[in-house]
């Protein structure tokens, strides 16, 4: 019997018994749906499904800052667009720049670095950066609920992944912190990176060439890639992670797939289909058709963070 | 204390001290060198270091075999090249054909196959296909001083990785039962994935262009990729692995750079550096350099298989 006390801030309701019956047929010897630990994988979505993503995602953050630092050294940033813009904290000129501007700024903020010198960066970061509407750190924006289901699944014998559009690098700077997710078992963006010696030592430089976007369809594949196997629980928040719960879903045996809502003005952010960082029109429109569960965070949470 | 016991097929000698070293000292609490279990990684190479690649790696076996499968279906590739020298068994010309050759080659029975059924192709051959020297299955054609290894790595808090130019797809399908290396431990050389949609059931196609191949500069990159840490044992037998090797020897803390040496005619087979599959000159040229422990299978190794 799985113990439903691990997920405190979970109410009774659907998705609460959804995942407790997954995991209650898969963990059970002598039972049908019965499932090695070693088949039982867990993908997550970070942004908006495991922590705040509003007004911005973490990452945008960070690159703002990031820009910031780099213009301190380099005057001559703020003379050109788009770290002008970003210096101003001027984010409608800034959106309104388009996808090259966006690219611009990650190689700058990003890239030309070695792996564990961003790493470093990423991580003195973090543990000074605030929410701006929270006042509190950004990697302690965390949804309680969740890090209690991770918990909850590693208990049970999953492997818990992040798979998530954000930068691989990023993300492994906080994922153990936060989660208790190790860096080998996150997933994400990643730029080419080269192979250099200098006096004899190797490093790994980041280069401004993107290996992948791992987003929609390409989280199913970097799963293949990183893990392959098909999850047998996905959690996303999106779009975005529509593919990725479509393959898992489409496994043999127990398979669940659950989507959060922001529908909570009062403890997070409401909002919905229209988000622009992470539309979830389709994923709406689709999820009975996908056999997807619906979680709110109004009333399928007792507590956010 | 590290049980040395538990490497019975290792001769005393300088490789066996070195591995019990470097795990006594980073797992003993309270030393200058102690690692956190999480920290603990070591990466294999696959073939000539886990397993018999002589005369051909097992990949080329299978490979073989698969073209016999298809020539069946259709007979017309026996009329052309690269296929009929594979038909012929006349690997002179087959390897005179040249790079171009051996990808149509991969390409015909590696690829147009979904991740799942090919996976299922490759357990169905690892059932039954043996080595032509040895008479055993190719799976079992293991080094049982390299799984004693693995193993006792494993109880001392490492985590144990394959990292190889073989196809990722067909190391996965056999790594857990002969070495208990899980699926997503294993890197190797991959084809690029596409996301098909069948009546509604998700499927990940293997097409024919290459994601990566997994050998020399390739290997720290993909471990970089993967992993997101320095290894901190590296085991390997070829040039292709130096670069893993010199990756985890500049990273800080005790490291421990293993080569394996292939001078046992009588046990096994006798090879060293004009072997065409997987030379070896630079890295023994430079082993001193570089600070990698020759390991020989002849003087270090009281049992092989």
């Amino acid at each position: 019997m799985v113990d439903s006390q691990r997920l405190p801030s979970w109410n009774d309701g659907a998705p609460k018994s959804a995942i407790l019956d997954l995991v209650g047929r898969v963990t059970t010897r002598g039972e049908a749906d019965f499932v090695p630990p070693a088949e039982r994988i867990a993908t997550f979505d970070n942004d908006g499904t495991l922590c705040c993503e509003q007004p911005l995602q973490t990452q945008f953050f960070f690159l703002f800052d990031r820009v910031k630092e780099l213009s301190a050294r380099d005057p001559t940033l703020s003379e050109r667009q788009p770290f002008r813009a970003v210096l101003a904290r001027d984010y409608s000129t800034l959106f309104g720049l388009g996808r090259q501007a966006l690219y611009e700024l990650v190689v700058a903020t990003h890239t030309g670095i070695t792996e564990e010198d961003f790493d470093q960066v990423a991580r003195n970061w973090l543990a000074t950066a605030k929410h701006p509407k929270f006042g509190r750190l950004f990697k302690e924006c965390t949804y309680l609920p969740q890090v209690e289901l991770l918990a909850f699944l590693r208990e049970n014998g999953f492997k818990t992944y992040i798979v998530s559009a954000s930068g691989i690098d990023f993300l492994r700077a906080f994922a153990d912190e936060a989660y208790g997710v190790p860096r080998e078992q996150v997933i994400g963006s990643s730029a080419k990176l080269r192979y250099d010696v200098t006096d004899s030592r190797i490093s790994l430089m980041k280069l401004p060439e993107i290996n992948s976007f791992d987003d929609r369809e390409a989280k199913p594949l970097n799963i293949a890639l990183h893990i392959g196997r098909r999850p047998m629980l996905v959690f996303g928040n999106s779009d975005g992670d529509l593919p990725m719960m479509r393959y898992a879903k489409s496994g043999r045996g127990p398979r669940l797939a659950l989507l959060l809502r922001h529908d909570d003005a009062e403890r997070e952010v409401a909002y919905d289909r229209e988000f622009r960082l992470s539309p979830l029109a389709e994923a709406l429109d689709k999820a009975e058709d996908y056999g997807i569960t619906l979680v709110s965070m109004k009333r399928d949470w007792n507590a956010v963070f």
